[in-house]
């Protein structure tokens, strides 16, 4: 078993880095705070005896040899970067948690057949730079890497420039890495496991997800003097459209979602009509049927919908994954792991996206999860408790270890 | 008559000074840009024989004497601050045709009985402190100096250290200044006169005001993971909120207006359900018991709409004003202007608000109108000809010299 104080003391610690205002984090990916965090994990990584890889997007790999020196390295981790309103577990306990696996493996004085490698991805939430899980994306050729160092974040800060300026782009080739398989360990982020009263969730799928940004374009005018019947409202097409999403998301329950996170209206001023609205749906379930349905429902009648109140709307993809499926026998590991240790558990479908769905498209990948208090996340209450989380990495280790061999 | 050329070449080289991005302006309150407008209207005015005062607010006074020297000032004047995607015109028109009414009386070497002072009001929009027509507000004596210069916009400046740091923070009391009547030359910022095909607009009233800031406010969680009964989601409550504004003013046609211009959703993010959303809703009528009433069925129906969908609401009035009537005797000066210089006209209601409506609660005060093209404002689009304003102007000395007595 893992030494559930010790991942404690370390999660509070990091959570040091980048609080936020109400007791969570604003650690948000590439701003100071993301390179003390990174700097802290280095730091903890090189006291473990681990040596330090760095790839061109930032992605840092923290190694424990094996004793096979052909075996492929097994890989633990998650992010560090968190919402601008973020909690402290969310891909924290991820990395932490591989990082608690190799120190619990020096503490025993374990040495594993394959290589062991805690990870970090860059990005992994997708708020100041979209779209999520960029660097795991670009890792698994998803996208090209000019194309990822090229976004620009609501300043206009490139991404490529952030990275440089934090000190944290290496020279590793992106994706060079071959992997025997990866696990992650992450909070559920929603209220299932706590309802059912179940130590541990074996992922066994994960939800797809669309990004569809979308503009609505008006024209600006005067507020008081413009007459009801001359004004173009773009204001108006994001309410009509906020209502559509939720009608879309409602008419495909069970498991469908949809919301409205990010909107910035122009010129935003209290006696102008909006002229444009630019606004972001996110759309998920799992199944990509139902989930091609759901934006297809959007893109044909959220033109229609502005086109009756005399405002023009488009959209375009700005994110997406289709629904992953996890690796067989990277899920049973963990089944079994929860099994020996008398962790009650249950399979479950990840309501998030996480940088495991990417690397699952190359390697066996799988994911454990523990619960979270009343299931929220993204919210800097976002809670769980010392038992939730030992559990989690209790399970992470075993399957961490059996697949790794010793 | 006016110079209409030498008009037209001003309102030009003032809109040099912070252009927008599509031949408009972007010149708004206490930013560097409206300090250069200041100086430049100033250097004006000191080339025009005036002699220049400043109130604690940043209002500017540039006064030619009169030969009565018991006589109060009769005032000319409007604002020289823009909206973030403003006109050319609207203020400015006025501020200059008030300076061409003194380099006219220049021209002709006439002098008047009373003496006459061309006004620049500080922060007339509104945009970047809240409410608009703020420094006129105090001059009447709606709000008080302290109130005022403790406003803040957006990025938490305070309106007292803005105006200090670009230099215009006078040391005359505001408000110790006492008038004969005022009059204030605008652009319609609506379609009526243009497509009346009048020259001039004589206006009898204007509308009353409300801005009424709502707060929403929902649970920041994850879009994803959150399932749909568990969410409270304050962009709900913005659409609903939207289009009931919307209904509210459309029933209460002819004459009355309603929408929302400033939206803040926080934390703004894509994969986070907008745990708040803070908006702006401006609400406009000629009658004031209709106004009032607006804004009783919009603080009566928003709740219940936002209690229904899981969020709550609450509002708070950011700015307002009354219905105001003008001065008969004013208003009689700038019809028979219009009529001795043959110019059509007819009677009109200003759909905005402008600093003459608080100036009337306390001397008699009218406004002439000239017609802006597709009743285009509050855009950097905004378009007069030169005629129009030529017309505005000849209609305004009339007015004022009238008034002024020679
Ligand atoms: N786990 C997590 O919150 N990832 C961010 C990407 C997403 O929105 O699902
Ligand atoms: N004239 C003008 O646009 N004034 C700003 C105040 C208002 O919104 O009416």
């Amino acid at each position: 078993r893992i030494n559930g104080d010790r991942l404690w003391d370390s999660l509070m610690e990091m959570a040091r880095i980048g609080p936020g205002v109400a007791g969570g984090n604003n650690r948000q990916t590439l701003t100071d705070e993301d390179a003390e965090g990174r700097a802290l994990f280095q730091q903890w990584c090189e006291a473990a005896g681990m040596t330090m890889g760095v790839d061109e997007i930032g992605n840092m790999f923290a190694r424990r040899e094996g004793t096979d020196p052909d075996a492929l390295p097994v890989y633990v981790g998650s992010h560090l970067d968190t919402q601008p309103t973020g909690g402290k577990y969310d891909g924290v306990l991820g990395v932490l948690g591989g990082l608690e696996v190799i120190r619990s493996l020096n503490d025993m004085d374990i040495k594993t057949k394959h290589p062991i490698v805690v990870v970090n991805w860059t990005n992994e939430e997708g708020t100041r730079f979209a779209p999520a899980m960029l660097a795991s994306g670009v890792f698994a050729g998803k996208h090209s890497l000019d194309w990822a160092l090229d976004r620009v974040d609501a300043k206009g800060k490139r991404f490529g420039d952030e990275l440089e300026r934090i000190g944290w782009k290496g020279e590793e080739k992106v994706g060079a890495r071959k992997m025997h398989a990866l696990f992650e360990l992450h909070i559920e982020q929603g209220p299932i496991l706590e309802a059912e009263g179940k130590d541990i969730g074996v992922v066994t799928h994960g939800q797809g997800l669309r990004w569809i940004e979308c503009t609505v374009t008006g024209k600006e005018s005067h507020t008081g003097s413009t007459p009801m019947h001359m004004r173009k409202n773009a204001g108006r097409g994001l309410a009509l459209v906020t209502e559509l999403v939720h009608e879309i998301a409602m008419k495909n329950q069970p498991n469908a979602v949809g919301a409205i996170g990010h909107v910035d209206v122009y010129p935003n001023s209290r006696n102008i009509i909006p002229g444009k609205v630019v606004f972001t749906v996110d759309m998920r379930t799992h199944l990509l049927d139902k989930l091609n349905a759901m934006v297809d429902e959007l893109m044909e009648r959220a033109p229609k919908l502005c086109e009756e109140i005399g405002v023009a709307f488009s959209a375009e993809i700005v994110g997406q994954f289709d629904p992953p499926a996890f690796d067989e026998g990277c899920v049973k590991a963990i089944r079994d792991a929860a099994d020996r240790l008398g962790y009650s558990h249950m399979d479950i479908v990840s309501g998030a996206g996480h940088d495991a769905c990417w690397i699952n498209d190359l390697y066996p990948t799988a994911m454990v999860m523990c619960p979270c208090v009343d299931g929220l996340s993204h919210n800097e209450a976002e809670e769980i408790s010392k038992e939730w989380a030992t559990a989690g990495a209790d399970v992470l280790f075993h399957a961490v270890v059996e697949t790794a061999g010793i």
